[in-house]
């Protein structure tokens, strides 16, 4: 029976999972394929974190602080999982580096990747023109404190966002509502009229999906304090008209094609499962659900006991989520995982 | 420094935080006012689950059936909590029996409670009208495996819902989204749909915050398989028109005023901070965001830790909540709460 926790995937769920088994009184090895821990929010240099603006990079690198802190949490970046054998208690697996873990579970933790607008069957035209750019790559412009049209390198007079870009549409196969969207495009949007209070910014949305708190900390706020404005419409293409683009659709609740020029684009696209979460998904045989995000089979009363015994799940590998989803269930798979050890030496010293 | 956490509340959110306490060995105490433990799915007598259809009680029995196998975990109910003192690690709470608990912290699962339509500023005459009910209402009578009109006995021919009652409204001081109203109404819609065939069925909305996987496991079907007529528009009023029930507003889609005839109309009361939240934080001394809510500083880094050192908190008494995020957040905060007096009790021994 191994004290040991294996976590694959070191973004914000593996992370806080790893600090949670530590903090429980096992320890735990993070498994992280990229050069260094944080996941999206800094690999994609994400400015501020929905919904209340905290710097991303302070709140990720406090957290990789705590968890370095802990003697028993050791981390393994640059490297990824190969193999599995045993079982329930006694997992071996095997690294790229040629390592073997000890370990009595496992948390995935693998993450999504973002919707390459690449695969839109709308016309977007993202790899036509520079000034069509996404969440991602405005996050990019944001954390330097600037926003700014890529080919004029000057402040945008109008921008807007569409959303649902490889959500909620079922000609690309992606059916699901990537839940966090709106928010962070509505975030952006403040941001963007603090940074050019001259511009003009629009969102285009088929439903504003602020749940919660949102509604009163952004969707308000954006509307009241900052004004930006909401636009329920399809948007079905981008073109290049002159020196501006234009964007192209029906403002549904006016009952009228839109035809409204932009000096940029923001795509909002939505999550997919990541390759990681695939590839790790295969294999150690957990199931996953018909979109490719891990299963959990008693939702809502369980929310990270996957399919093979011994491995639990957590964060975005189980379908969209915002940060509180990620570091709630990540804490609660890390809470399982350590039962689930406590409860196997117990039946093994009985 | 004491091994037991005092969890107060016994809805979902409080069975697995104690229950959860209990796997990582150390002792949990449940303190629950009702008589009975299940919180609003029991109290409010839930139907099915959103999203699953998971029958309800058969559920939260099996939550409390594990919790009743740990012997670690003891249970009060009828029991509330009037008083507290102390500090982390030793805290003292007084119970209305009269008993006194040493705890080394607090968890909170005081919940919410359904919005009083009584309180709504629109006309929708619940308290006026047999044949205008609550989500909750409603959900008696799928529990009972049937659908009828009040007033009649008879299944509705026309039955519809209106999102949004003592949510994202300003005037009645609930600026918040509710968060599950709409999953929850669009899984009634399918139930009635399915126990009364010939019934047709509306669901009158601002945005339909089908987040997730509830776009494609109810949203979708509830249209494409189930025929649920969503409508975007506003409902002002509910008025007796001969032995129906008028509804009247404004259809925001087509921009023309709406007046449909309905035999039954099923209004989507929001959560708010249940009194025991309002009063629990309060005693302790927690602080609330502005909406009466328990506050938790850090989000979304952090889900669970109050302001008051040793004391934390999960599920609805956090805010609108689904109940994957009530699971979720009970297992960190049973998480935080056993690793804060793993960590007292080494800087006690070091």
């Amino acid at each position: 029976m191994s004290d040991c926790v294996l976590v694959i995937g070191g973004g914000p769920a593996g992370i806080e999972a790893a600090r949670t088994v530590a903090d429980l009184g096992l320890r735990s090895v993070l498994i992280e394929q990229a050069q260094r821990l944080g996941g999206a929010p800094i690999s994609c240099n994400y400015a501020a974190l929905t919904p209340r603006f905290a710097d991303a990079e302070t709140g990720i690198d406090a957290m990789i602080g705590e968890l370095a802190a802990r003697p028993n949490a050791e981390v393994r970046t640059s490297t990824t999982v190969t193999a599995i054998t045993g079982e329930p208690g006694a997992f071996t697996v095997t690294l790229s580096t040629g390592e073997a873990l000890a370990g009595g579970a496992v948390i995935l933790a693998t993450g999504f990747d973002h919707f390459d607008p690449g695969r839109e069957r709308q016309m977007y035209n993202y790899y036509q023109y520079p000034d069509v750019v996404t969440l991602q790559d405005l996050e990019v412009q944001l954390k330097r404190g600037e926003v700014c049209v890529p080919s004029t390198g000057k402040p945008p007079e109008r921008i807007c966002w569409v959303q649902c870009v490889g959500s909620r549409d079922r000609n690309i196969g992606n059916e699901w509502c990537s839940k966090v969207c709106c928010g962070v495009a509505t975030k952006q949007a403040i941001e963007v009229r603090k940074l050019v209070p001259d511009s003009r910014a629009y969102i285009f949305y088929i439903d504003m999906r602020m749940y919660g708190f949102w509604e009163t900390e952004l969707y308000w706020p954006a509307q009241e304090q900052h004004h930006v404005q909401y636009i329920k419409g399809i948007i079905t293409e981008v073109l290049e008209r002159g020196e501006r683009l234009l964007v192209r659709g029906e403002d549904t609740t006016m009952g009228r094609p839109l035809e409204i020029p932009m000096d940029m684009v923001v795509l909002s696209v939505g999550m997919e499962p990541s390759v990681g979460t695939r590839r790790m998904a295969a294999l150690l045989g957990v199931a996953q659900n018909r979109h490719g995000f891990l299963d959990i089979a008693d939702v809502p009363l369980d929310t990270v006991t996957t399919s093979r015994p011994g491995v639990f799940a957590c964060g975005a590998a189980l379908g969209p989520a915002d940060l509180e989803d990620t570091i709630s269930s990540a804490a609660a798979a890390a809470a399982r995982a350590v039962a689930s050890l406590r409860r196997g030496a117990a039946t093994l010293a009985g």
